[in-house]
């Protein structure tokens, strides 16, 4: 599925005014929001530094799917510029009443919203939303159907940078539901704009992508294979009601054949890390010895969100100023 | 509905302690309110800028009655004044624990509680907490049952006064369930305060309030007469609930009756400005084309809210600083 | 009930690194706690001053069990001290997802969370939670099942004190389910702790505790023996699950035994002051001429609870910073 115009994130400077998906985008757009990232954690103690940047600035969340996990992180992360910070459980507002979404959206806009950070289970709600608001406002896609969500793949490459230096000239494999992950979708695309050297994807056939080679990625039935000499483990989260549906038999009969072990663990290279997105489903898709073993960084994933969304949102305001000043000379 | 006391909102030297209703104010009280809504947006951008003056203080959004629109708005206001914002739902607070309302009400001034926005579906509520507060408590009205809406009527003489200059002289004509709504009866008395030239009321004889002449208003039941020569037109959003009753016959039928369509619109002054509270239920009170058409302010509505609402808390805490100071001489 | 190693909640210089319990704490950790909220008011007004202690720490509150009285204290308190605070309804999260408790917590910890401020309806769960936060960590029990509400029993001594000076010497008598309060308990200890002269407890039997000498407490049926002479009269919300069962007959008869009226006031000393930690069940624990009348501090004890959760909050994270530069020299 490619959305339309996968370049309205970008200003006319070529920068990022919106961040709906990695699609389209140029490794200097994921190497800035990294080195933004990075920049904002301490070097000695880990901390995030709390920022003044966004001071004055209101940045509206509107998660029309629920998600604690994430709007809790971009809250934090937002709190953490020193924005202000608008909650909105959108099925209880005034959609309710017969207004339209972009009614709501243009309310929300006039409301004096600088950004909307949107969650939604429709593919493309986010580059809707992207579409029609004014040219001062921003959008960062928190996860849109099965289409993107980049700011997890971002956290992801700065897990992985943070650990291996470099992208470049890395084995990754991601094991589970391939096909329907908004997750892998941006994970791979973020892996091949940084030219990762391999991506082997690993699961059932009936969870994998009809056209791999159109993302440029190897398949493997067979775990051991697919985790033979890789040096980052990615696993994906099942969602449960795919595993009611007839694509997978069980939670039992999944790990039995892709759950990740220490056993299957050591095909891979002996310094891989193991990554996972969370909620962690122990015991399905992955060992509790491994989730909570020495090579597992998942949770640093998630202190590493909150520094990856931050820079995400510092940028997209800081290149709407140097559009401003660029303009006005 | 005469509530008891309206000047229990101005202190001693008569200046505004709480905003409850517009009933008993005057021309300068509401003239104030929208200067220093007008001092807050930035003349050249349109932004609205933060302003340090709350700092430390702590303001308490009881919403008895659910409505994201007006809580939002007040908690963007609130936090761009740098006061401290706590939401309370009170539904599913200890009100169901048996504590009665004013027991509740003293708790949450006990926990330093500076200002109480208060919306309830119950008329004089916001009066009966007004009546009830320490000194240096301030109340906002954000909406009680059938009785007020002052906020929202002073963000609509804003709008008009952006873009008529001055109240003075204008004709405007207001469209729909002139009997049930707070909004309705707030507007009419700042016009009638702000001394409007004329002001109409349009809908059908079961909405119409029974003695328009105590009011100051003069009663169309045929649009486009009411429309004739107008400056402003406001549109009245129709509650569901009334719809469902005998009042109306049917969404459809009210449209073809009363719905603002171009052709109705054109019986205006051509510079006529069409208004609405919003959420709009397009095809019922206004065609999209209005709603959406050159003369169309209703967006601005909403921007001109979160100055308004800021300018109305702002004065209420400065009045009190005023009071303090000069019974302190 | 004793929960495993009260003194997890002391850091290796003796200081409270948690705030769990008031079980196995000494008199200075409370006297400390209190000076600390003193300070915080203001004395010629009682305002509770804004402090920049907390700029750019997270505090995390995770309600469990719902209370918005408890939560909004705590939530003021928090922004009072210019915290970053996110309020986490856990049930509505992902530990619906199928998370462990603990995973949820190492990932909201992950989340750059400083502090945890927790409400549980299961005995032990902060104690759990402290177990299993990382060293610069704190956890504050807002309430664990029928163990422990120390801030609750911390602003009841921060009321006495106010009105009595020092707690020595005093005879209290507390009044109602003391066998299922957590506050109850949490009150007992402080006063021993304080070494309160008298710690009466009244009630039907079968709402006392088994082994009241354990506890250093009188036993008293009978209300006037029980309230003679004393200084200080505290009483327990009745909880309505506990009157359905049939521990209690009827809310009408436990008025009529056990309610504290005028009448039955004027056998504590003259200069009694009467104490509730509310919501108030008026004409069941208390009448309402007794908890609106000249002896009652309810609502003192309610601002005061900002104090003491800001003096809590601010010590805990004092102490690390001290223990800090201990270490390092």
């Amino acid at each position: 599925m490619r959305l339309s115009k996968p370049n309205i994130q970008l200003n006319s400077q070529g920068k990022l005014r919106h961040f709906l998906t990695l699609e389209g985008l140029k490794a200097h757009h994921l190497t800035e929001i990294l080195d933004v990232a990075d920049s904002f954690i301490d070097p000695e103690t880990g901390d995030i530094r709390k920022q003044d940047t966004l001071h004055g600035k209101a940045i509206m969340n509107l998660f029309f799917e629920a998600s604690t996990r994430t709007l809790t992180t971009f809250e934090i992360a937002e709190k953490r510029l020193s924005a202000d910070v608008v909650n909105l459980n959108i099925a209880t507002s005034s959609t309710k009443k017969g207004e339209t979404l972009l009614d709501t959206l243009w309310n929300l806009e006039a409301m004096m919203a600088d950004m909307f950070v949107v969650r939604h289970n429709e593919s493309g709600a986010a580059h809707f939303i992207a579409n029609h608001v004014a040219p001062h406002v921003h959008v960062v896609n928190a996860g849109d159907g099965q289409h993107a969500h980049p700011t997890q793949a971002m956290l992801d490459m700065l897990t992985i940078r943070k650990h291996k230096n470099d992208i470049f000239d890395l084995k990754v494999a991601i094991i589970g539901d391939i096909q329907h992950s908004r997750v892998v979708r941006s994970q791979i695309q973020a892996l091949s704009i940084l030219e990762a050297r391999e991506i082997r994807i690993i699961g059932p056939a009936t969870l994998m992508p009809s056209h791999p080679e159109a993302l440029g990625v190897h398949v493997y039935n067979d775990i051991k294979e697919g985790l033979d000499n890789v040096d980052v483990i990615i696993n994906v989260r099942l969602q449960n009601e795919r595993m009611k549906s007839a694509l997978l038999p069980s939670e039992k009969e999944f790990f039995n054949l892709y759950g990740l072990t220490n056993e299957r663990l050591a095909y891979a290279k002996p310094d891989a890390i193991v990554m996972h997105p969370g909620p962690v489903n122990r015991g399905v898709e992955i060992d509790s010895e491994v989730a909570d073993g020495p090579q597992s960084v998942i949770l640093e994933q998630v202190t590493y969100g909150i520094a990856v969304r931050m820079a995400v949102i510092q940028i997209l305001f800081n290149n709407a100023k140097a559009l401003a000043a660029g303009e006005s000379k």
